[in-house]
This record gives structure tokens, C-alpha cells and sequence, in this order.
């Protein structure tokens, strides 16, 4: 099969995504017309290389991979963010030292062997947890997501912000999350039949505080200490952080310091002056938990550039707080029509999925989209769609469908559609 | 339910794996008599916490979790191994800057724009990849597990060595890995009838190569450029490397220059001197891809200390180079007894598995073991079995049981049952 019999799935160019396992289609190599063994020995062939280390690093060539932009408000240390560079990666673990970060005073030096976890409130027995107690305990590990709230509310600017992947969208990762079942401390503790809700509060300078209904905590939520293998690193909770899979990432309290059993939600500052939703009506939704079905294009995208014409892979991450992504479609025709990406085999729960479509591109401007549903049915919405009913000062939970648009000259920029 | 009722599961102390899920049974935690909510307010939440970072760093309390040891050969720069701190880890993917290292020369340091990967021998069109040619072919991800051929040969000596998980088996490692199918290079160069063999060289000093059956390259080999997300480190192969999910890590040959389609093996100085398997009989196996399954206990082992006599998880990684685990059986009592281990949600072929078992340790002496099943069937053998009819030469594709003694002092010794 060569390029020009590859069967199409939608319009301008997007191909059936078995072509990805059929031959002779790319033409991205070069030919050899001399020699084929005429390779010359590189000048790193000819000498020993470099020795074992300790703890490995990326190479020198790699150095723009970096966390960015690092943004702290005016006069304060560390209340901002940095985004994970999701246009340079792939597949769907984020490397722990690229992981987002979002603070609202700074990371704290905590000393694990002084810092305790106290659960109290509405329980039979007051407990607390040294680091060395809480490792007797049961632990899970589960790879999934974790979102900002206020991931892409770029998006909500009246005209597209020309900035990249990461800038834009760059407030979620993924990793291996592994910890101790908030509900088996709590049954060790003892709920009282009044208790419905939790707050947790961490041990940074802000004492970040939320309040958590205590259905998700005996469903799924852990009090983690390990990512992606290893102790949590110190802008991701060390030693310990609260983990509520699928919900917004602010209530997954990191440092965390304490769990306080209430009859109802606490309505801490962090609640109430943010992360609460003002509609257009003037009402605020105050808790808006789980995170939204929602894809984007990873590659290409801002800042990327395509060479000649020619086939190329669109590849993008997909996610939803409600479970599994069942499907992700892809465009390349503005919306008009839409043809089913592959998805890499690991499709977890709440997780990152990578989706990928072959794409022929004629080398004249186009609009590439993406549109994720999960396995409850929920499908990706238009920015139109999650714009109706908003106030317009409201900032969280934007999960429209991103447009990237490939210009005749190979580059691509931000468009609404 | 506390902890004597919870229902055992096998012989001294082994509980049902749903204990897990119930309240009551650690006792870990210390109670509360004072007042509750009077933890002191420590030093660090009296004044903003640090920045923001390009690149996240593992918090300095946890300097100890470091690849170990580091081994070159006498007189030679970068040939040895360094292992990944299994009894430190928790979960099943590894950090990159963790990942065990083997090299024949050290590591190379590579041009990503000067490097190329040519693919010729048999095949119809001789062709070279530059990095920017392969950006353009169809991408997968799987998160698998890669083990060195040699790990755990420490565990043929006579007498049990006294060493950590790492030193004895930390040649294995998992990664979320990303890149190109070999199978669609090789068809657009056009595999010749008569290949039925590659040959693939890697970049280095040493050149190091080996012959692989084109069945498993067209199955499922990738030329690998993502390792957990980001691109490889130089130590896994930087730029680019090949990888053969569950056969032996040496042909996973990193820092991948040539693929030479071949009509047999090329018997190359690394598959005639090294990597073949000495039987007692004086043939030598020369062939021996996959990687058996296997299962290690990483916590309690040597070097951990257990506390006060009490329930304990025991947790610990299994594999096989055959596809997923099916069953972890544990036993406390030196095989007599065995009981089935909770397994983490995200059982990925060719991929570590941890699995998790409760243990009442009543503060006496007792060894410990862990036996997988992988998903056709094969069992971890005993080490009797495994040193049966080889030579004592002998040193590649261990994968015995292993027992850890654990005192009556809480200390943890290397045993052979």
C-alpha cells in the first residue's frame, strides 16, 4: 500500500489509523544511493563514553524540556505555577521533575522524621501518624492524572492567546501514585455516623484547606507518598500529599498536615475566595469536583513547525474525571468531519490516554481538532458550549475542544473554531 | 474486625488480602490524649516555602535512593553496571534517573543531528533515518519492564551473599517506553524472502551487537526515543534505542545505529563471548531471548529493619518476558504455606507487577517468600530447580524464588531454603 491507496477516514487527509501498521507510505527517509555500509564512525564511537552515575539526568541536547513558564505573583515567593511542556513529550507518564506545579506560598522544607499526620474531628480516637507508622500500613499505587483547576482557562480570552502546549494546557500530568487508603486510617480512627465531610490542610505557609465529601474519601482517595516509583518530590507534597482521583487538583492537598471529620464542608478561604465557579446568573457554584472530559493536540501545535508536505502523525492526551476515555476523535477539516484516533494500549481510569492519527497533509492551511468521550458518555464540548451560562469572571474547569491551526508555511497557531 | 479476627491466610501470620480493606488491625498509629488539635505549628509553615523550578528535584531528606553500586571493570571507563534501589521504590514504574545502566564502553555522548539510523542487508531499498525523518513515522507506548540477563546471578554463589534487593536485583527496571514499530521501517526498506534475521549496532565504543529473529521484530520491537515521556536519558540510549519488550536487555541495543537485515545470525563477539548459557553438559544454549518469570520480595529485605512485632505489608515487583502476571503467591513460613498476594489495578504485559500481602509478624524469627504464575502458565522455580543441569559457569537468566530471613531482632539476612 503506498501513500496515495491509503484508505481516508475524514476529509483533507486524515487516513484510516491502521495505515500506522502498513508500509511505504511515510517517505520521510532518505535513500541510500551509495554504499549502505558507508556510514562514518562518529567521533563518539571512537573513544570510551561516559561512566555510571548515581542519579541520572536528560541529555545536554535536551535542555529546552523544561518546566515553564515559572510564575510567581507579584511580591510573593512561590504562589504560581509552573506547566509540564507537553509539546515535547510523549506517550502519557510525566517524568516527576517536569509534574506541574501549583502553590500558593511556597514549598515547605518539611522534615519527614518530625512531621505527623493527625486525623480528628468527628472520630471515636484521635489518631496520629508518624511517617514511620503510616509505612506499616496497606498501600496502592494507581497511574493517574492530575489537573488544575485552572488549567486552560487561557482559553477563555476573547481572542486566541498565541502561546504553547504547555503554556495553555501545560496545568496536568500523569504519574504513578502510590500511598496508604485515606479510608483505612479513617476506620482506624473511627467516623461518627454524623461525619459527611472531611477538611484537609496542608503543612505549607498558606495551610491550603479543603473541604471533601466523605464518599470520595472512602472511595478512592489515598494519602500518597510515593510518585512514579520514588518518594514524592517537595513541589508535589513530600513526604505526603492528599490524592483524589479525577477531581481538581487543589483538593489534593499537598504537605498534608491534618484530616478534620465534620457534618459538613468547612468553607475555608481556599473555597470561598477561590475555586468556585460565578455563573452568569451572579450565582457561584461553589463545588465543582471532578474534572471534565477533555483532549488536546499535542503535536503539532504552537510553536512546532511542519516540514514538506506529507504524512504525519497528530498525536494528543485525552482524559476525564468520570473513569476510562472510550474514544478520541481527531479533524483536520476545522470540524467538518472526523475520523477515530488509535489509542496506546495502557487506557487506565482517570489516567492520560495518548491518541494518535495519520494525517496526509497537502501542505495548504488547515484546522486540526481533537474530541475525547469517556466511558460514561460524556463527550468533549465546544468552547461555545462551556462558555454559555458562564460569567464571564469566571476561570475554572475549561475543557473546550482545542484548535490548532496549520498554516501554508508549516507553522501552527491557536484559533477558535 | 482487629487484629485477632482478621482471617489468616496461610501458615504464621499471612492474613486474607481483604484485610487490606478493613479498619482496625495495624495499631501503628499512636492515640491522641491531649487535645487534638494542638500540633505545634512547625518552622516551616511560618514563612513562604520556595519557588518554582525548571526542573524538579528529589527533596534532599531522601538522598540515600541512588543507584547502586556503581561498578566499572578495572582499567576500563563505563564498563559495568549500576542498579536501581528496588528495596526504596514502591509501584511498578522506576524513575528514569534511576534506571539500572549496563554498558561495554560507557555512554556516548551523541549529536542528535549528526545521528542516523541506517537499515540495509536484505532488503530492497538501503535507507537512513535522521531524527527528523522518524518524528514523522507512527508512535506507540507500552509500559514494560527491561532486565538485564545477568541479574541476580549473585544469587548462584555457594552460600548466600549478604546484599540488598538492589545489589542482588536491581538489574531490572520499568519505563513507559515510546518510539517507531521497527516492523514499519523494515517494510518500507522491503524485507527480503530470504531475511529471516537483523543484526542491530549500537553507537558505541564497544559497538555493541546483536542478532535478534525478524518474528520478534516484527511482533512487537520499537526503535525506542521516549522513556517515560520525555526523550531517553543518555544512559537508556540517547537518541534513539531498540527495544525488545520481555527478552533479555542486552539486545534492547541502546544508542541504535544499523539494522542489517541477515539470512542467520551474525554470531557477534557479544553473543559468542557473552550472553549465551553454559549447560553441564558442556553445550552452550546460545539463544536464550525471553526473560523468565520471576518475583522478588522488596519490603522487609536485607537492609530494612522491622519495628516492634505486628501487622506488616509485604510488597514487592513480579514479571515475566512471556506477557502479564496472573498470581503472586507469598508464604511466611519458608514454603510450607502460601497465600494468594493483592495485585495493583494496572497488570500490564511484559510489565512489573507489585503485589502487596498483609503479615501478622509475631516477633520470632521466620522467612519469607514470593512465587509469580505469569498468564501462560509458567511458575517461578525453586533455585534448585534453576541451578539443575546447568554448568557452574553458568551465569545469565537466574529467576529462583528468594527467601529473606527475617530475625527475631527485626533484622533481615539473604537465605537460601
Amino acid at each position: 500500500m503506498s501513500e496515495f491507496d491509503a484508505p481516508p477516514a475524514a476529509g483533507n487527509g486524515l487516513l484510516d489509523r491502521r495505515v500506522f501498521l502498513r508500509a511505504g507510505i511515510i517517505g520521510g527517509a532518505a535513500l541510500m544511493t551509495a554504499n549502505a555500509t558507508a556510514l562514518e564512525r562518529e567521533k563518539w564511537m571512537q573513544m570510551p563514553g561516559a561512566g555510571m552515575s548515581e542519579s541520572g539526568a536528560p541529555s545536554g541536547h535536551e535542555s529546552h524540556i523544561v518546566r515553564s513558564p515559572i510564575g510567581s505573583q507579584p511580591g510573593t515567593t512561590g504562589a504560581g505555577a509552573s506547566r509540564t511542556p507537553l509539546q515535547f513529550l510523549d506517550g502519557v507518564i510525566t517524568p516527576s521533575r517536569l509534574h506541574f506545579e501549583r502553590h500558593h506560598s511556597g514549598i515547605p522544607d518539611i522534615d519527614p522524621a518530625q512531621h505527623k499526620l493527625l486525623i480528628h474531628g468527628l472520630v471515636e480516637r484521635p489518631l496520629t501518624f508518624s511517617m514511620e507508622a503510616l509505612a506499616r500500613y496497606p498501600t496502592v499505587s494507581r497511574i493517574q492524572f492530575l489537573e488544575c483547576s485552572g488549567n486552560s482557562g487561557t482559553s477563555l480570552a476573547s481572542e486566541p492567546v498565541q502561546a504553547s502546549c504547555a503554556q495553555i494546557h501545560g496545568l496536568v500530568s500523569a504519574s504513578e501514585w502510590g500511598g496508604v487508603p485515606l479510608s483505612v486510617l479513617l476506620e482506624e480512627a473511627g467516623v461518627k455516623a454524623e461525619g459527611k465531610w472531611i477538611v484537609a490542610d496542608g503543612a505549607d505557609a498558606a495551610m491550603m484547606s479543603r473541604s471533601v465529601p466523605l464518599d470520595k474519601i472512602m472511595d478512592d482517595a489515598i494519602v500518597a507518598l510515593y510518585q512514579n516509583g520514588e518518594p514524592l518530590r517537595p513541589s508535589n507534597g513530600y513526604p505526603m500529599r492528599l490524592f483524589l482521583p479525577g477531581w481538581e487538583g487543589n483538593m489534593s492537598v499537598k504537605w498534608l498536615r491534618t484530616i478534620k471529620v465534620l457534618d459538613r464542608p468547612a468553607m475555608t478561604k481556599d473555597e470561598t475566595s477561590k475555586y468556585s465557579d460565578l455563573q452568569a446568573d451572579g450565582v457561584s457554584k461553589l463545588f465543582s469536583f471532578p474534572m471534565g472530559v477533555k483532549s488536546v493536540i499535542t503535536s503539532p501545535s504552537f510553536g512546532l513547525s511542519m516540514g514538506a508536505a506529507g504524512v504525519y502523525q497528530i498525536s494528543g492526551i485525552a482524559w476525564s474525571g468520570a473513569g476510562k476515555i472510550r474514544r478520541v476523535e481527531v479533524s483536520a477539516d476545522g470540524g467538518k468531519s472526523w475520523a477515530d484516533a488509535a489509542l496506546d494500549a495502557h487506557v487506565l481510569p482517570k489516567c492520560l490516554t495518548r491518541f494518535r492519527s495519520a494525517w496526509r497533509w497537502d501542505g495548504s492551511a488547515a484546522v486540526i481538532l481533537s474530541r475525547a468521550t469517556d466511558e460514561a458518555g460524556n463527550v468533549q464540548p465546544s468552547r461555545e458550549v462551556v462558555l454559555k451560562g458562564r460569567s464571564s469572571a469566571a476561570f475554572y474547569h475549561y475543557n473546550g475542544i482545542q484548535a490548532w491551526r496549520v498554516g501554508a508555511d508549516g507553522e501552527v497557531s491557536n484559533v477558535y473554531v
